[in-house]
């Protein structure tokens, strides 16, 4: 993994991605005491940046690839994008999710036009059933987040974080991402180590779910004792992956951990300073922006609002704290 | 007013507002049978359009006229406007606010460090009371609508969506604006008439606060019969400007007219589908594109989200319709 592939990623994605606005709010800056930028992948294709590494990887598949179809595992973010680049593409996918993802997140997966498998959470194993249907039709394995082309295609977020905030005069920062797998926060590392060296990544993760903090801080892989049934849907993975953890421990850290209900105050605060849906576990970054600003050094943070797919009824209660 | 106008505001606005981006939906364009654009104003400074003209107006005040302040009469977001515009130049704003306006908007105006007078909407007459205060303390008064700049900077969205328009390869397009006292609808009609002369200004309005699109179809100025209740607060003007009306005659219409409960459903759709939080007057545009489809010609309409400053209980009745 190199900066030429997340270059490269880039030039695929050029029209078919968007470019999300960095943008702030006097009102969050007071709060944090500091500059807080967000970087809006809730107004990306899909309401995530997973638009990106789906796009990325679909795009990067032989022709013969492409025509047996591709499958791929997700709570329902990486899902949609792998599902949209399929379709853009002329790609079938199949897409295996648990059978407790946000009803948004399955209504826009199958608007794409995937085939959807489901799974129950907390007894089956998404990726030996993943692997399984894999092998039995033929299909290529799209990895959320431990996959070259995905994490390439996240990176390209960091390529747009480092010219945005240039234009804003900003070269340094501490830019805090939501991280599940890793592969979204090892991209934009990736991406900033070339170019903007003197931006620092911090990973941020929800109380419970913090096997990336622990692994940082601890210098090997670490689990979680759950894997489901917490708010922050989109970044409840086992551990780090494989491909992201070296990256991880090479340019990012120390971790943020975060709880629930500052979760949920980030995304009031999101609905009123910035106007912007956010989803539990997109808005982890900016809880930690926000209500962590011992943890930060000097005058900026830049945090990631990774998605903003969320059902009503937990916003509903993000809205009851405004 | 003329288009050389709107130019000089575009300059002295540049690096003060944000240019929000053009966004689409799949989903929305399923809905409403055509493509489908927004002009994400909920996404600018203050969280309206406002913002512009408020700079746009004071920028333009002379230096005497700046030291003596600046005094405002709005529901709330051309309140905001003129606030952080004063406070970035130094100058004192006093802003006469009915006492009804939303929570969001009040403290939103109190945070950029005006001066709040209020009145009750029922029963007071804010022009009369804004000119007194005006009158007795010598400060110039910033109408909401009808005054040249103020239209000049609303005017700037319509350069923008021009410009962002013909960069997607759109240049025909029916374009839906949220109309109040038709300063936003002026002033974007004379931007696209000097530089998207294919695309068509419509006026849209809520139902019982039609006096826009009665006063087009009749050839002369209509008022509505109640000027406050309804949902839309930020465009519950009485009648057209004597500056705006003879635009929108010779420029815009037929116009468009929106049931509340449609006003909620596109915030819905919006929270939904865009992952943007649209205020209710901001989302009259957006109902009518999806909602009266027969009443669009072409293959596109553009539709301004022009503020997203709702209150949660508000929120929540959209939020029922998801």
């Amino acid at each position: 993994m190199d900066i030429t592939r997340i270059e490269a990623a880039a030039e695929r994605l050029r029209g078919n991605v968007r470019r999300t606005p960095l943008l702030s709010s006097a009102a969050l800056d007071a709060i944090a005491g500091r500059r807080v930028l967000v970087k809006a992948e809730c107004l990306q294709h899909t309401g995530s940046f997973k638009a990106r590494g789906g796009w990325a990887a679909i795009s990067a598949l032989t022709a013969e690839e492409r025509a047996c179809g591709v499958i791929a595992y997700s709570s329902g973010n990486h899902a949609q994008g792998v599902a949209r680049a399929a379709r853009a593409l002329g790609v079938h996918a199949v897409i295996v999710m648990p059978s407790d993802a946000p009803r948004s997140k399955i209504d826009g997966t199958r608007a794409y036009g995937a085939e959807l498998v489901f799974y129950d959470r907390a007894t089956g194993d998404r990726e030996a059933l993943g692997a399984g249907i894999a092998e039995e039709r033929g299909l290529t394995l799209i990895l959320p987040y431990d996959h070259p082309e995905v994490i390439a295609g996240q990176g390209t977020a960091g390529l747009e974080i480092a010219e945005q905030a240039a234009e804003m005069g900003v070269r340094e920062a501490e830019v805090v991402v939501c991280c599940g797998g890793g592969g979204f926060t090892s991209g934009i590392a990736l991406a900033l180590e070339a170019h903007a060296p003197e931006m620092r990544v911090r990973p941020a993760e929800p109380t419970g779910f913090d096997d990336v903090a622990r692994s940082l801080a601890s210098g090997s892989k670490q689990f979680n004792a759950q894997t489901g049934g917490g708010l922050c849907d989109a970044i409840l993975t086992p551990t780090p992956g494989t491909l992201t953890l070296p990256i991880l421990s090479r340019l990012c850290g120390p971790g943020l951990v975060v709880e629930d209900d500052e979760v949920l105050r980030a995304m009031a605060l999101a609905f009123r300073h910035l106007r912007l849906v956010v989803e539990p576990g997109g808005a982890v970054a900016l809880a930690s922006a926000l209500f962590r600003p011992e943890a930060f050094e000097g005058h900026t943070a830049i945090a990631t609002l990774s998605g903003g797919n969320v059902d009503p009824d937990v916003f509903r209660r993000a809205l009851d704290l405004v």
